[in-house]
């Protein structure tokens, strides 16, 4: 594999030179206001790969007013021939927040080199993984002046507040999205030294709410006894959607689940490393449901979380209130087979049948939902990208599943009419979507071959 | 009672003047940065007692590294000789923080008159009821050289964190704050048109607690049915504490309130104006305990209430994180014979016992608790101010408790030796504590004049 490796060793200064610049750009998609930092950031995602050689287009959109609609960066390279076989590779440039900030040690938009790894937010997910497969795609056209496949790309910029405009995408731009084999570079390995391809992820649905109960913030003492503080009713409803066991107990929740049969958990690793878990999280892995392991119920059973929890006085000290609204965000991670909007709606029928009297609810069901889905082990590009891994590490590669979405997923596998299967070099430990999020460049030159050497076997 | 009346009318700009410049100072007692503004407003209340022939003192404390141990303003006229009664009055100069600040119609700390009323944080509560009453002492003083017995007042800045230092004036100056009669001016009447004494309030205690579940946030796809989410973990021990009836079940916590004798009752005006409520605060009088009448839930049982919570992201649009950590905001009231420093620890004790594997607790129990209070509507003080108060309104005024708390009540009736009545000018709508909190200029005048005559009636 020296060869492939060489594609990054030979210019590894000016990639990380490119890399952090990528870093810079605040791309945050849930923040209105960075709207202009997306922008500089697709047009940068769009030069970079028109200097690769790849004929580029940005799919702009009517952008709604408050976020989403970021633009889509779609590249091809179709010269290898129709009897070639077409691969459709996804990423995005867009990142979460990086608060809290003072939890970073290093400005999270400011990339910072440490012991050979990358910290800044997007290190990983999905800046550095969308860098690595832009870096192998181009240098293999410098190296070559061809690819012996044909290859698309599509870098979008709304995934991390879940791809509300891929439906339009694919109304708008489905021919163009047509392919053999499709790759979502946007997961990982359990550890770096055990290669592995993700057969299949949970997809997402979030909403948040609102319950109110009077019409300004009232003094405790006072009112304290007489209204009904929205505080109370939040954490009333919420800690009724879940029970002892870790069972969601809103009606309905787990009716589409579908279990899976022992022929399909035969190729999967469902191992998990509860020790590891518990040194590199400093966490317990005791928050799922008590009747599954711990990677059934990461990777094949639904969940529902409390991200977000804001209600009367947050500020330091004390302040002896009963808050006029109390707020919080939810968001389910789906299994294959459940519908993420009829979710979405038995949640909301739960708050409004949980309401205490006096409190009143507002619901904010978010557009961006995405479906779970699962690939066979069968499938061409399972073997192909397996193999891959193997010539890269060295070792055989294992099928594994992942509990985190890409929203796009379900609806990309079906607009481009391929195989999906989810690749990439992200760690359980890269701190992403949380501070101090970082990737090794180790990683970007692992990837960066990994990718390149796919595209050479598919072209075989 | 024109005369009395007069006291404020011959001077009402340069009132309001003096006034608006004491709401002015940003003089937050909760947060840290306000201290110098804390300490020009003690300096501020100091000038004014002086100028208004009073012998005053500032008691200074070493301050804690944190909030707290602001000046306490003692002021003194001990000229009426020793077989005249001494009249000990209680105010606070500091006030709550303002935000939400987007929610004020103008500014909490540039005063604004907008038909008849002041608007401003602490317009009401304190500085509000504390000027009045320190214009009514200089007012007599000015107008008479003298006045008819010994006045002290005690106007402290610590009383929206709880007065933790009370024990320390306690020890250092009790001697000083001995009296006969004890006035803490800081409640008010349900209704403008029909005037009450408060014959007691209910005390407070206070705690933070943090949930902690990793070392950081999580990603809520990757570890969503694996770690114990810290904001699930708090919802169910916030809603454990609390039944469908309303009563906290917290073991213990009701153990040692005592029933109120139907005497007592006798005297005490419990009616409720649940339409007027729903109007005034756009909510219903749903919160209470289902067993007692709004009135008594309101002002005889203890409450928990949830003044805040915090956890994971909280900003505009959506991150799905498992936060790391979760933080709610308790206080309780108090009824007499309950030992607020024991509630703290019943209720630790409770989180403690309830955490779920991989969630441990973190508390802060604040210092500042008080003693809820009764006292007999027999007092002498209780029928010289009710006396008052008829003569300003030509109306009979009834007895009546008060939800709130002045932390410094029991202590400071213990320290003085006197019989303590609770009194004022405040009512429900005055958005104390919350934006756009409001005060009338009339109320400023009947104020002065209660103060003036109860002054004048004790020397008779």
């Amino acid at each position: 594999m020296k060869h492939l490796f060489s594609l990054f060793n030979s210019q590894e200064q000016t990639l990380l030179d490119e890399f952090f610049h990528y870093l810079r750009f605040k791309s945050i998609s849930s923040l209105e206001e960075a709207r202009p930092e997306l922008d500089s950031c697709a047009a940068w995602v769009k030069a970079f790969l028109g200097d690769a050689g790849m004929e580029v287009e940005e799919w702009s959109f009517e952008k709604p007013s408050s976020i989403g609609g970021n633009p889509v960066i779609f590249a091809e390279w179709n010269k290898a021939g129709k009897d070639k076989p077409t691969l459709l590779l996804y990423n995005h440039y867009d990142v979460q927040p990086a608060d809290p900030f003072e939890l970073w040690e290093t400005p999270p938009f400011e990339p910072s080199l440490r012991d050979g790894k990358v910290y800044a937010r997007g290190a990983q997910d999905n800046k550095g993984q969308c860098f690595y497969v832009m870096a192998a795609v181009r240098a293999l056209l410098k190296r070559d002046g061809s690819l012996p496949i044909n290859v698309k790309m599509l870098i979008e910029g709304d995934e991390e507040i879940g791809s509300p405009r891929i439906g339009e995408i694919y109304q708008r731009y489905g021919d163009r999205l047509k392919a053999d084999h499709l790759l979502l570079v946007d997961v990982g390995f359990h550890d770096i030294d055990q290669p592995s391809v993700t057969l299949g992820i949970r997809g997402i649905c979030s909403m948040t709410f609102d319950l109110i109960g009077s019409k300004s913030d009232l003094h405790s003492g006072s009112h304290g006894g007489i209204v009904y503080n929205a505080n109370h009713a939040l954490v009333e409803i919420l800690a009724k959607m879940r029970d002892s066991e870790g069972r969601i107990t809103i009606p309905g929740f787990y009716d589409k689940v579908e279990p899976i049969t022992d022929e399909e958990l035969a190729d999967i690793d469902l191992s998990f490393e509860e020790d590891v878990y518990r040194k590199q999280f400093e966490a317990e892995p005791s928050g799922g449901e008590k009747e599954y392991s711990i990677a059934e119920s990461a990777w094949l059973r639904p969940t529902l979380e409390i991200n977000g929890l804001r209600g009367g006085y947050t500020g330091d000290g004390m302040k002896t209130v009963i808050p006029s609204r109390a707020h919080a965000k939810l968001s389910c991670r789906v299994v294959p087979n459940q519908d993420p909007v009829r979710l979405q709606h038995l949640i909301k029928d739960f708050i409004e049948a949980n309401c205490p009297p006096g409190i009143r609810a507002e619901f904010d069901l978010h557009a961006g939902v995405g479906k779970g889905i699962r690939t066979s082990s069968s499938a061409p590009i399972v073997k192909i990208a397996s193999q891959a891994l193997e010539g890269v590490h060295g070792k055989k590669a294992t099928c594994i599943l992942e509990g985190a979405t890409i929203p796009v997923t379900s609806t990309l596998a079906e607009i481009s009419g391929a195989d999906a299967l989810l690749i990439g070099y992200a760690l359980p430990g890269d701190n992403i979507h949380a501070p101090n999020e970082h990737f090794d460049v180790s990683r970007l030159r692992q990837g960066m071959s990994t990718i390149a050497r796919i595209i050479e076997l598919l072209g075989q």
